[in-house]
């Protein structure tokens, strides 16, 4: 019986490690594949296309959303910023677990098109915690920690909307976690409709009435 | 922070192999109380009170169904036997997961008083090997056999019910799947509403407005 991937959509706030832990997952499990966005951003030194993102025009990124190609997007600072729907339905079908790292708005809107997605929300152990992360990056200034902290109080009342809370104390703790969080549901009947009526058929075929 | 328990409600067919992985599971993690039921059969020789069952009269039963003390009961060839509720409420506050072995009717009686268990039914890999475990047994006869078969596919219908499915393929790696899936189980908002409330406090009472 070959199952069917999964779309799990990662969200968290700016601090809460879910990208350190997302590139763990993918690198140490098989059944994974992360989702690259597309945006029309000129590359980074060191960027590379079809790996960080894909990098295209913005002529090619308003021609995917018109085709129906993308599974959300959004613009931020005069760029576009989107899901690709082919790459993730292909690893879906392929029984891959497809993980897409996505901000709450984009989460929600990709909800209500994957109405089976796995939503999944990264919380740091304490808001303590938190602040300590995001300072002791060292590369963001008193004001930009501020405004992250800020930008958490704000997305903080829809953390119940999702699924699932993962608390990332510890990060191969958390890996693991996640991982089995994953697996775990792939086990509701409604993702086994077929190995049940199969059950079901069989078992009222041979043995129905047989008492 | 403290957990509380789950209660753990798991069915399946005569045959699946659900006693045998729950006593395995119940043995290999400290996390788990494993429900003791109350009868008014008399112990079978080797039977200890409070392990197999609670052994207790008629009279002494029909005062728990009286009390309130019973979270379900049912009567089989005419004896009680029922789930004590004191037992599963102590342990699930003292942060123990209950699990409670039950047929599928006592199941969906208890799902009804907590709408908060989960439910899982377990699975054979297929009818052939239900079959075939049940004719392994060698204590049963053809006839009890096709009783337990004729059983399989009545129940077959319901499984759909069920928070999730269990399919025992071998034993070691279902008790596993068994423990991954109740620690991913406490996973939900619902189930972290004090730990959420805490870090969406402190976050707008720390940075709200910040920016």
């Amino acid at each position: 019986m070959k199952r069917r991937g999964l779309l799990i959509i990662v969200s968290g706030f700016a601090g809460s490690g879910k990208g350190t832990i997302m590139k763990r997952l993918v690198e140490e499990y098989e059944n994974y594949a992360l989702s690259v966005s597309m945006t029309t951003r000129a590359p980074r030194p060191g960027e590379v296309h079809g790996r960080e993102y894909f990098f295209v025009s913005k002529e090619e990124f308003e021609r995917k959303i018109k085709e129906g190609g993308l599974i959300e997007y959004a613009s931020y600072v005069e760029n576009y910023y989107g899901t690709p729907r082919a790459y993730v339905e292909e690893q879906m079908a392929a029984g891959k677990d497809v993980v897409l790292e996505i901000e709450i708005q984009g989460a929600l809107k990709v909800r209500e098109r994957y109405p089976d997605a796995v939503l999944i929300f990264v919380l740091p152990p304490s808001v303590e915690e938190l602040y300590r992360r995001l300072k002791n990056r060292g590369t963001e200034t008193e004001d930009v920690v501020r405004k992250r902290m800020s930008r958490a109080a704000e997305e903080a009342g829809i953390i119940e909307r999702y699924d699932y809370i993962m608390i990332n104390d510890e990060v191969a703790g958390s890996v693991r976690r996640l991982h089995n969080l994953i697996e775990s549901a792939h086990l509701t009947p409604g993702r086994n409709e077929e190995f049940i009526r199969g059950i079901q058929n069989d078992l009222v075929r041979l043995w129905k009435g047989e008492e």
